[in-house]
């Protein structure tokens, strides 16, 4: 492992708690010795980079920091760690990638380059998937959306017999899905159905993510979904400002369709079953233009496949 | 690689050269020394059991044998096999899969067995894909017959403004299938709609695989292909006794869901794109039951998929 993904791995363990703010990791290197890490969590205040600077001391001097996101330039909880760094004499910077926050975007690096700090931005799929939900809720103030669904190799959603598409290790990554999520969603087609609990079961869930109903109409007696019947640009836009940075949809096709046609979907995620359902609706109806994928690839998933691709560049 | 494992990849070096035969390798052993190897090749004449038996000569005595496939058992070309290895005082016998010809199946075994040698049939996925055309041919008496298809994520075999729905790395990879084939075909309305060619370009083809049409009605002026038109089973039976092991069908959907149907399809390659198509015809049309799939599996192909499943067990 080189230093960065080192960081990267640092960044990992505040994976839950930073609050409103993105995971971040810090690795400061003195020839060959490591003599700071350090990584974000919201109680312990003290962001990444300062972390490592308070370990490394005098040894910061003429260093090399390994930083997942880009140095903050503006006063928050905590005083701009671009600053911090600068004053520890840090002589080199390798960012992962840049801060989508207005606030901040491009003004952390410009900060250290005006120090005389030499610094590399690598702006790698890595750095920014690690952070690709908070991405999307502060640069385009909406929740990321990721597109979940179970289906047979030809592309349905239900196959005849079977109560559930796909197999045991699917439906328990769904659960840790959900419990990662701050919100999970189905229309009210999927509501009639199958009145979903949509509840991240058996699984080490730190809180229930928001469960919602997009659409029309009463839902069923009993239901504990929220309804939100809004156009969906209203709907996504207040769930961001009610700090939903992460959105789980779970279908049904009408209702993903619909998200796709909109644009809002950022990411896909088929647990594909090997069978061929041979009838249902399938995975995605009709679309008005073709939607470019990246980054599509697979993973074994017990007996499944799990298929994940990218509708814009995380 | 254990010595089983050698055994598979001697194996190989027979590829395309066995005629109507499977590949043979075999691996002989004394304590921890290979004493000899072989392989075959329709022109070696020799089986590879006897070619591993005449290059250890005296070691074979007390020896382990490991040999991908059954050893014979009846006078064909060559004397029975199994009659070599009990003469060769072979001590142990370790074989990957059982011969589905119905000459043999389990009777070079039970040969070995009687004279006293121990027999570990190890019957696995490896040894039994490695000929897995060769063995239905064999076994059911039709070609083994490969479904492939080149898909958008949502299953449409067209994708809109895209002359073809997968990338450079796909469409290389379906030359080098059809220059494996013994036969290539498409239905009529791929005929009309695309006029394929379906010849094996730009690979290193040994010969050119039989191109067919499947249905009725005349072919467009100038096509190559041979039309046939009788019923699925007859056609298939034929196909086989002409000597045809492998028929790889390229489409469309209408012709692929009747071969479905008819459970003539062994092995689906579908070759998935990272793009939504949101409209155009579905790989697999409407079944009039469910399909289950073995093996599910994936890898990189280009920016494609290359995901495979068979529907039987090879």
């Amino acid at each position: 492992m080189n230093h960065f993904e080192r960081a990267l791995e640092l960044a990992e363990r505040g994976r839950g708690k930073t609050g409103d703010h993105p995971l971040v990791g810090a690795v400061l290197v003195q020839g060959d010795e490591v003599v700071g890490e350090g990584w974000y969590e919201y109680e312990l205040v003290r962001h990444a980079e300062v972390a490592a600077l308070e370990q490394a001391g005098e040894r910061a001097r003429g260093a090399t920091l390994y930083v997942t996101l880009e140095p903050c330039s503006h006063h928050g909880r905590t005083p701009p760690c671009a600053d911090a760094v600068v004053e520890a004499g840090v002589a080199r910077v390798v960012v992962g990638a840049c801060d989508p926050n207005p606030v901040v975007d491009g003004r952390g690096i410009e900060r250290l380059r005006e120090a005389g700090i030499e610094v590399e931005l690598l702006d790698d799929l890595a750095s920014r998937r690690q952070n690709e939900a908070w991405r999307v809720w502060k640069g385009l103030g909406r929740p990321f959306v990721t597109y979940k669904a179970a289906i047979s190799l030809d592309g349905r959603v239900t196959v005849p017999g079977r109560r559930w598409v796909s197999g045991e290790e699917s439906r328990r990554r769904v659960h840790e899905l959900r419990a990662a999520a701050d919100a999970v969603a189905v229309g009210m087609g999927t509501v009639r159905a199958d009145e979903p609990r949509l509840d991240a079961r058996d699984v080490d869930a730190v809180r229930q993510p928001r469960r919602l109903a997009f659409g029309r109409g009463p839902l069923p007696e009993g239901s504990e979904l929220e309804l939100r019947s809004g156009a969906l640009a209203d709907e996504l836009s207040e769930l961001a400002a009610e700090g939903v940075q992460s959105l789980l949809l779970e279908g049904g096709p009408t209702l993903a369709t619909a998200f796709l046609e909109a644009d809002y979907v950022d990411k896909l995620l088929l647990f594909v079953a090997p069978v061929l359902a041979g009838e249902g609706p399938h995975v995605v109806g009709e679309l008005t233009r073709s939607l470019e994928l990246l980054h599509l690839r697979a993973e074994p998933c017990g007996e499944d496949l799990l298929v994940e691709a990218y509708l814009h560049e995380p």
